[in-house]
């Protein structure tokens, strides 16, 4: 078999901590508690629920209580926090259909969980929800090598996934910083989009079966499914992006393409986000099938990574932008000529000021995080307001500079000596697929702050005909907001179809929608 | 603007003829009255009815009545007819909405139509239902060339939108034979693949959002969405291939990829079926991201190319099986390069014996055509029998191996002098995909030949873990095989959808899924 070098991607990964115990995270049902009560209807836990639960499992592992829990209680942005005393780790798809059919005839709340490494809440419960985590179903089930298909469990870490693949000369189609840490069901379930949409396609598109446990227990199974079926409505679409609230996803099939064995990076310093937008049509015409990634940054970004890694820049000056190129081909002398072709195009367009071009696998994960840093450098300090919005490529970045402007005018702004609450908004993402990260990084959070950026972003983004989650999801954090996006009947339809699934409300209630 | 040649990758279609008398076309509802009686519940269309609809579309011209309604009660195979007294035309989204919320107050059963050109009967009626022809919503709604996003009302011509993208540089993503006849609403409401998914993926993956008009009249719309949208459920993924059975899709927004500059198309000859896969792995590996589509044909479907066309093959000798490889790419000399090497390659290592690429555009349409003609050359005598399947790569021809055995076995195949039913069963199809199409072609259509090839295929199919439909949908023809793919539970859930959306099932009945 064709071997291809293993994580020549990405450099730098977010180092999360699931497990880790912090004290200081607020209740999220206390933090929040003007948006949300707790649903009276469902039944308490008590100990014949967990007697029953342990009949199921059978290993004592399989079954977390009390304090230990914590560690499934809390996100990875120390934002959320719920109050769940029971977590339930099964290792068959046929446990997990034994425990929503239990949970469903009893009327027990249950937050699906994959790798918690989610940025919207929707991986923790808001009280005392059961948590179902699908860590222990993490077998890979089976790989095509001609066909290019792959089969697994829904808890296969992304990164065990992508290594497999490497191995057999091909790449997930998916990528992004928490690949450590998350899961292939997780992402499916979340419809993550990440650093290779741009290249690969949506999940919709890449997904070919599923196998997911309704809340009724009933397993639904389209595993078997090839390339291409006709044979009646795609229902696993349904569940990509339904971020558990009609069933769980215990199985993904999903098609993958051969990896490159040729990568480039360059990255660029630009002087406008108008330059920007140009570079990036010239990149679409120049670059065409070799071009994977187009990411953009502010310069705000690339100051908090340097103070992050504690590095000098790549760049000697300072420019307003600056955009990551990744190229990913079959032929390296090929696609080092394209790129430095086109480079050397833009440079006499003056449409970039100054770049640089990775030489080796050491150079090119240098510069990968400077990119992929963001969102730690983000966090440094103390906490980071997350808004992850699809926009018109020409207002994309104007979100950043309205909502840094509304800040400053309330007076909450100060970049350097730490005497505001709010360090500064950022902008980056990926420009390619109309993706805005604005990470607006504080030093601790307040509902001051968040009542000057909510719902004046959420607005902002209406009237711009945006998206207010391009991939992370609506969760917790975006649920009241989803009118935004959605038109009322687009929302009717929604509630139609998880009243059908789910006519008890028992899938990870609270979050996302409601029927 | 960046121009591109138009028109450049597909040289000969299909003759569609859907307005031609046909007198001889049996009515389905005799041909298979075993197998279809009609719905006593729907109501008969009586005069008020039909007056109710004129003040609807004011237009004369956009309701036919009568014997005019011939040419949209056949399929251009000459396989089916219905005998609907009423086609409509409406002009508007609104217009379909009141016409739709009519029908399904009064129980008057409907067939939404769109360019007619449907391989499985799903596009005309069994009995007298209502045609709603699409073919008056035909506006290009915008284009942005920044992102690629193309919107147009569902009865836009596929060629039409491929010629106004190539005006601007980009691609609609999918093709077929049939593009100058079909509509963008048809192709998405069967899911359609063609020659270019390959590259550019499923509709699943490229439609960005629909506008669709459910039985009840509501007009569901999600037009306005950008490449990623992650707000709650994916509800247009329901009508891609939902075959009219749930609504009317009346408007599409889909993403399109920049048009390649440089296309190269190359013929080969090859000994077995085995060395057609080794020559389409290679080919993954070698021509990576410029491979755009690798077509497989078995002998006897060149030979009935070659009388069609009346013409000598381009390769000299006669070899088991040829394939077309085709290339699109941003380099001309790169993507020259890479194909050269790669069939010196494969020459050398003797998996191919015999090849061709061509020079000028004129050559590559040639080549093209001894690909593109094998549908009309299988009904030159008589009719064909179309089973469009998806299989595991190393079963995919063993299928038409077996379906000509069990012919000849009974003593029905003569190629040469026309003294037996059936002329052959030849296989070709979209490998790269997994996707072949068996076609049995004969001189002309009898109940013997269907009960020697039915559910024989569809039996094989499932023992081989296959879909009895890669592309072409359910429709008529496979209404009652879904069982040899889906299993119980996926059907009962179908079903429920179908309900859940069209509880009178006055939606393409007969038809797909029946709840």
């Amino acid at each position: 078999m064709f071997k291809l070098p293993k994580n020549l991607f990405r450099p730098l990964r977010p180092v999360f901590r699931p497990t880790r115990l912090y004290s200081s995270v607020p209740l999220t049902a206390e933090t929040y508690k003007d948006k949300v009560s707790i649903n009276d209807k469902f039944k308490k836990l008590n100990d014949s629920d967990i007697e029953f639960f342990k009949g199921i499992l059978k290993d004592e592992s399989g079954l977390i209580t009390g304090d230990d829990c914590l560690g499934y209680n809390e996100d990875w942005m120390r934002k959320y926090r719920g109050q769940s005393q029971l977590v339930l780790k099964p290792r068959t798809t046929e446990q997990v259909s034994m425990i929503l059919k239990y949970c469903n005839a009893n009327n027990l709340p249950v937050v699906p969980q994959g790798g918690n490494t989610g940025l919207v809440g929707g991986s923790n419960p808001i009280f005392d929800e059961i948590i179902i985590s699908v860590a222990n179903l993490n077998n890979i089930r089976s790989f095509d090598p001609v066909s290019g298909i792959f089969k697994c469990d829904a808890g296969v870490i992304l990164e065990t996934a992508d290594n497999y693949l490497a191995d057999n000369g091909y790449i997930f189609p998916l990528d992004l910083g928490a690949k450590g840490s998350c899961h292939v069901g997780g992402v499916v379930a979340t419809n993550a989009g990440g650093l290779r949409l741009l290249r690969y396609g949506s999940l919709h598109g890449t997904v070919l079966g599923l196998e997911a446990v309704l809340p009724d227990g009933t397993i639904y199974n389209s595993m078997n499914s090839l390339r291409k079926d006709n044979t009646g409505f795609d229902l696993k679409q349904l569940f990509i992006g339904s971020e558990g609230s009609i069933g769980i996803i215990t199985g993904v099939s999903i098609l993958c393409p051969i990896r490159s064995s040729s990568v480039n990076v360059a990255l660029l310093g630009v002087s406008s986000y108008e330059m920007v937008q140009k570079v990036f049509i010239e990149s679409k015409k120049e670059l065409g099938e070799i071009l994977s990634a187009f990411e953009f940054m502010d310069l705000n970004s690339q100051k908090l990574v340097g103070q992050y890694l504690k590095l000098d820049h790549p760049l000697e000056d300072e420019y307003p932008f600056y955009v990551l190129i990744e190229t990913s081909g079959s032929n390296k002398d090929h696609d080092d000529e394209k790129l430095e072709t086109f480079l050397a195009n833009q440079m006499e367009a003056e449409l970039v000021n100054d770049g640089i071009i990775a030489q080796d696998e050491s150079q090119l994960r240098n510069l990968w995080s400077w990119r992929e840093s963001i969102p730690e450098a983000s966090t440094m300090n103390g906490g980071v307001y997350k808004y992850d919005v699809s926009l018109p490529l020409d207002d994309l970045y104007s979100l950043v500079e309205a909502s840094s402007e509304r800040l400053r005018g309330e007076g909450l702004v100060d970049f350097e000596d730490g005497s505001k609450p709010v360090v500064e908004a950022i902008g980056y993402g990926h420009l390619g697929d109309g993706n805005l990260h604005l990470n607006v990084c504080v030093r601790e959070y307040s509902k001051s702050v968040e009542s000057v950026l909510e719902p004046f972003i959420y607005q902002w983004i209406q009237e711009h005909k945006g998206s207010i989650s391009a991939e992370h999801g609506l969760g917790f954090q975006k649920k009241n907001y989803v009118g935004y996006t959605k038109n009322d009947i687009e929302i009717k339809l929604m509630k139609e179809i998880k009243h059908h699934y789910d006519p008890h409300g028992i899938m990870n209630p609270y979050k996302y929608i409601t029927a």
